[in-house]
């Protein structure tokens, strides 16, 4: 299956057959360009003469509790749709919500069909991750064992980027833009400093199990920048020791020390770094617990053993949500899985997911594919260890050349008075009625 | 004195007169536009025919060693300065370095001067705030009690925009919109979660004795916006009783409550907010003592008194080194004012500022005058007292009417493979050997 963003002659009579509405969902973190591939779903929906195109609010968990909305009352004109795109973060809401096993839950599952059929839903459309993968493979599932007439596809969204059978997910590109963006800013902050001691930086990123959001920080690196100096991901065991005397040997050469760091490192023991500040539950005066983040205890961890001056930076949401550094290549893509996951669903196909697969890097040509659901729910892809160099502490050429492509380009948010404007669910927002 | 880019029929006259190099310097935290500010110097140098222009690496610090840098070894183009403009943090790297009394330190000054009259250096500009305007009165004092012929101008910056006499100072305008933008996309990130509990997010911004970065969070607060719900500055003491139970309020009527808080608030009996998380100098099992910013503290705190989730966010550098996201009314401001702070060198004042009068805010139109630096150094301005409304918890419109025009326009990065590209000091780094 490849892209395809005009109607075809087939469409025509697809539309005969096409009696019901279709309903789309968001689910697990957001992303900057989650809501372009809501924009997709939308327009093939128009495209293929859908009556009617309701959205599920804060998506499966509402959706249990018929928190409905019908987009048409939103997206009136093409402005609307280009304004969508250029909203960061769920516009329906999302959830972190897993359907139970059918068993013994038949009445949850009664009831998500007793509402579909409520609002003529033949269509169901979910966007994320993993875990949000499992929603359409229970659906699909049940459907099928119980002879509905639904259809569910699954559109891949996750800034982590660990969905199997796609070469990459929508959102990744975008965090990718963002944390090279700010990694080179940060880098060239910290080297403005330097008569006297050095000063070590060390950046928290996302990503519990899988290192691709960190590795992206090697971007930043080119002949303007030194890009950071160690970059370590979740997929090799951490020995804090040895990341103490590699930042002592690199603080004798260099004024400036600027390390990446996971939010997900693992010592060899299986202990989640972040928490190792923390195991003797301290609490302050107060009585509160204090908590320190990945970065903030390495950070404390250096000043403490090698008297360094330290910093640490939390990119934390924002490297979900910073739209106005969104790529287009990212924006793009997210649009068209929108756009096919519906398409697709029209076309009769039900229990698959959509994904990129890149033809080309350079030049970078993608076709789009889709593949059965069960080979995706629930399975975490790690960045590979052959892409891991340094002894832990870089990514390989192959790794730059593989996410470089997913950068390029910006969607540019419209703004008014200096700052991006959005759609909002908020603004007229109006439940349906059925 | 108004501004001026053009060349003016006097300045061939000055020009006769003038024999003597410009030295330039940076100084205290970096910010997005420092460098326009520099830009603005050499062309102001180039137009009135300065045979060299040097830069003090690292500020008076770098300069003390005799670390001086040839800039027409790197800026020989006009795309080389327009680069320049677009390079976030100090090009020529900066320092927090006060110069002693001169009683008793005779010596440091005579070496100051010994290097300037080394160098046949007649005009020395300094780029910074509070602090580093000292160096301009010390100096300025000691040449005219000294009968030496250098002139000393101070060119004003600082993100905490805390500088008298100027309207406001460059850098603060892109710190702004960096915040205003980021705190949009972090609001509608954090309302995209929501079926169930509500989510409390603090975010930190800088600024230790003045509340004017924070106050710029409202500027996210639009009709597709709520903005932040609370705006603590550390102009008014800070209650953490009273912002406990507005958080707990808040949380009955709205999923997502975002509040905004200044680095430097401090408690009624003087104490730091951030410092109280810290008090009994807990250590973890490593000996490591945890320090916790204002916000990681806060949110901490609202999760262990109401049970809500919470979560905190700290722009840290980023909010002065996002160049990216750089204000064009900042960045020629801040070009402005380095060009004239040459310009009135090279017309014979020393121990002055630059400043910028707004002579209406809508229409924007500014003049550029400029101050005695013994008005101006080492006094902090903060926000009046009558523009902090809702007993301490946000802003009023008069703040907004004066900060919206700082952030109109923007910069855009010249980008390479989907990055920004940056001058730097390292690329072809050349010291003058006189």
């Amino acid at each position: 299956m490849t892209e395809s963003t005009g109607g075809s002659r087939d469409q025509g009579r697809e539309l005969e057959k096409m009696k019901g509405n279709l309903i789309v969902g968001q689910s697990g973190g957001p992303t900057a360009v989650i809501n372009s591939s809501l924009a997709g779903v939308i327009k093939a929906a128009r495209k293929a003469g859908i009556k009617r195109v309701y959205g599920m609010h804060y998506g499966i968990e509402g959706f249990l509790q018929e928190d409905i909305i019908d987009l048409d009352e939103y997206f009136t004109t093409s402005h609307d749709l280009s304004m969508l795109k250029r909203t960061p973060s769920a516009f329906l809401g999302t959830c972190r919500y897993k359907l139970p096993a059918v068993e013994g839950h038949e009445d949850v599952y009664e009831k998500i069909f007793e509402i579909l059929d409520k609002y003529n839903i033949e269509f169901f459309l979910y966007n994320g991750g993993n875990d949000s993968m499992d929603t359409i493979k229970m659906l699909s599932d049940y459907a099928a064992a119980h002879g509905k007439k639904q259809k569910f596809m699954g559109i891949p969204k996750t800034i982590d980027n660990d969905l199997p059978m796609t070469d990459h997910c929508p959102g990744y590109g975008s965090s990718a833009k963002y944390i090279a963006t700010s990694m080179k800013e940060i880098i060239r902050d910290n080297e403005s400093y330097g008569v006297s001691k050095p000063t070590i930086c060390i950046v928290e990123i996302m990503g519990r199990h899988a290192g691709w959001l960190t590795a992206t920080a090697a971007l930043s690196k080119d002949v303007d920048c030194s890009g950071p100096d160690l970059i370590y991901l979740p997929e090799v065991p951490f020995d804090i020791n040895s990341f103490v005397d590699k930042i002592r040997e690199l603080a004798k050469v260099k004024k400036s020390v600027v390390v990446a760091v996971s939010e997900g490192l693992k010592t060899a023991d299986g202990k989640f770094v972040c928490e190792l500040g923390t195991v003797n539950d301290h609490v302050d005066a107060f009585g509160h617990k204090q908590l320190a983040g990945t970065a903030a205890y390495l950070a404390n961890v250096v000043t403490q053993e090698t008297g360094l001056k330290s910093r640490y930076i939390e990119f934390s949401s924002l490297q979900r949500c910073a739209a106005h550094l969104a790529s287009r290549t990212d924006a793009d893509e997210a649009y068209n899985v929108g756009f096919l996951a519906a398409k697709a669903a029209f076309e009769g196909h039900s229990g698959m997911m959509i994904a990129i697969e890149v033809k080309s890097r350079e030049p970078y040509i993608v076709e789009y594919d889709m593949y059965d659901i069960h080979g995706i729910a629930n399975v975490e892809r790690k960045v590979p260890k052959n892409w891991i160099t340094n002894g832990g502490t870089f990514v390989s050429d192959e790794y730059l050349d593989y996410v470089r492509p997913l950068i390029m380009g910006s969607l540019q948010p419209y703004t008014a008075a200096g700052v991006p404007i959005h759609m909002t669910l908020a603004k007229k927002k109006k439940r349906s009625s059925k």
